[in-house]
């Protein structure tokens, strides 16, 4: 945005979570906005929020996160014709990163499925109103399922101390559960969901408070039981999550996104019960994926418009989608959706900034 | 929030519109995401844009009332199924104000509907994700429709000076047409529809720009046009829309809400194709239901989340959604969900705001 700071205007409209207060006397400086609810940017700072997530733990606000209860016979019926993985197998305890498409194949969300019992799921969604579509779908077909937003709200324990934070509050069973696994834990008698997951790579777990009204209490647990092991109050960081390639909807892939563009391909099986089934098949291979991308040098802004990036002889190669530079590796790692031309790592490109061209090379992985 | 401000953090997925460069150079200084879009909330500041817009012109960057395209021989079935309001009559030049109902008819949006052929409407949404409803309920039924998001873009021009600016830059004809109805206009020659409707009660216009790359022209155009008029880069102001009683899909009333609550009962015909037909026979009459309320005396803080309301003898009778002070009416103007035992106009009540407890008053009309 130029450089300019721009005020974020609340309202009713822009959900509170059960822990905004407590959020706000963290003193979070920054807001976007996620599925509708306010969503923290930074606190102390994005690079002190970077550095302070890689060395210690940290609590964060993620109910925009937004959960959606589907149960039922049909739930599993439902949930399959949305997306390309297969369901079939899934164990009660497990989490399931899933690409959701429509019948035309192209992207409408990539939420994490997690199933609560046979007949009863949470969809823990990316930014776009999913629920719609479930009921949309749902209504049309008739089918016998309840779908609805249930009084669930994810709060992330995220960094290289978040395990021993989890083993204080609720024991060694728990801070030993698998990656991408759930267990069930206790807080005042109420069962809650915990989950080895979360948009960092630092380690960590997300905990599926239930009720609303025991959000500030859980968040002052944690940060009473942490305190030596220095706990603060932190959020999904823009930096962070570019070094370990996790994507954000909306930003690095878009619904004009097939999930194999998205680099999803190996959650698209052979599901001919997904309604997008057929055409997924005509749109693999893709011609343009997601790829790591580095910009050497000075630090780049923002990806506030996507930037276009072309070959060294002048072809178009694609658009940037995520940028930010890295204090760690002292570089701009970036997140571009790039041509199949160029797409072959140790590619060198051309970048079209607002504050001038830069160079840019392709990565075989990301940084983390 | 407490009166802390917060600084809005731009990235890809908080979309830009085609107007944003434009109102960044105009000097926007607070911002909210609908739809995933940036939809801005001020520029001078909340005060002197609704003394501007009272008294002259301004041109509003309304994109993030996003567009959905449904077009085909099943469009109006489609649409109606989602609908309580009869859209057998609607004239080809008309927008019809529609509540989106699901089948337990409670409301998933309130948009504003074009008919622009026939078997082609343009949805005009307010900030949720509908297009995914529509999708989903397409696919269920396998419809003969196609539904996407229109490279279309609405800008509105509001203000008493608005149908001047009309008529200065499309004439006679266009600075004419009734309310809620619509027109074609030419820019260059691309036709572009023209209504008049607005989120403002000032009069004005929304022009739908059809094609990413004339949006910055046109406002050019519009900017010259109306140079001595004092036109100003302008949005839906936080004051004037509560004087006027125009709702705010989120805020004032939910997807908890069916539309009688949300006063929109004369909107609910007796129309069988309504998937939700049967269930909003039972939501009627509703026990409470949005109320003009004022607040007496100094100014309230904004409604960042809801307050609740009692009567003079301590018996809960509502929240309150919107609260705003009037420069004009030298009080605090406010938007209510009261129950019924509590509605009627002139009833006293008590509301319990972050900064203490006030006196408040229902009111018989909006004050526009």
């Amino acid at each position: 945005m130029g450089g300019m700071m721009h005020h974020f205007t609340p309202t009713l409209r822009t959900r509170n979570t059960p822990f905004t207060d407590r959020v706000q006397a963290a003193g979070v400086r920054g807001y976007t906005v996620y599925n509708r609810m306010k969503l923290a940017t930074y606190f102390r700072s994005v690079q002190e929020d970077y550095a302070h997530l890689k060395s210690a733990v940290q609590v964060w606000d993620v109910s925009a996160e937004r959960q959606v209860e589907i149960a039922g016979p049909d739930a599993e019926r439902l949930i399959q014709m949305t997306t390309p993985r297969n369901l079939a197998k899934m164990a009660e305890d497990q989490c399931y990163y899933i690409p959701n498409v429509g019948v035309d194949g192209l992207m409408l969300n990539d939420p994490v499925l997690n199933k609560i019992a046979p007949d009863r799921y949470w969809v823990s969604l990316a930014d776009s109103d999913m629920l719609l579509y479930y009921k949309g779908l749902a209504a049309g077909l008739n089918l016998n399922v309840k779908i609805f937003e249930p009084d669930v709200h994810p709060l992330a324990i995220q960094g290289p101390k978040s395990e021993e934070l989890v083993r204080r509050v609720w024991g060694d069973a728990a801070a030993s559960i698998k990656f991408f696994r759930h267990t069930t834990v206790d807080f005042q008698g109420i069962p809650m969901i915990l989950a080895r997951s979360g948009w960092s790579c630092q380690g960590g777990f997300e905990l599926y408070v239930v009720g609303w009204e025991n959000g500030a209490k859980i968040w002052d647990i944690l940060m009473e039981a942490g305190a030596d092991l220095d706990v603060h109050a932190g959020c999904p960081n823009g930096i962070e999550r570019i070094e370990g390639g996790l994507l954000s909807f909306g930003s690095d892939m878009t619904m004009e996104n097939s999930p194999f563009e998205a680099g999803l391909g190996k959650y698209c099986h052979d599901t001919p019960n997904c309604l997008g089934h057929a055409a997924l098949q005509e749109l693999n291979p893709p011609h343009r994926q997601i790829r790591p991308v580095e910009i050497p040098g000075e630090p780049v802004a923002a990806c506030a418009k996507q930037w276009e990036i072309y070959s060294k002889s002048g072809s178009y190669a694609g658009t940037m989608r995520s940028a930010a530079y890295s204090p760690d590796f002292q570089t701009n790692v970036c997140i571009g959706m790039i041509e199949d031309t160029f797409w072959d790592a140790g590619t060198e490109l051309v970048v079209k900034t607002p504050e001038g061209t830069r160079g840019a090379i392709v990565k075989g992985s990301f940084w983390l």
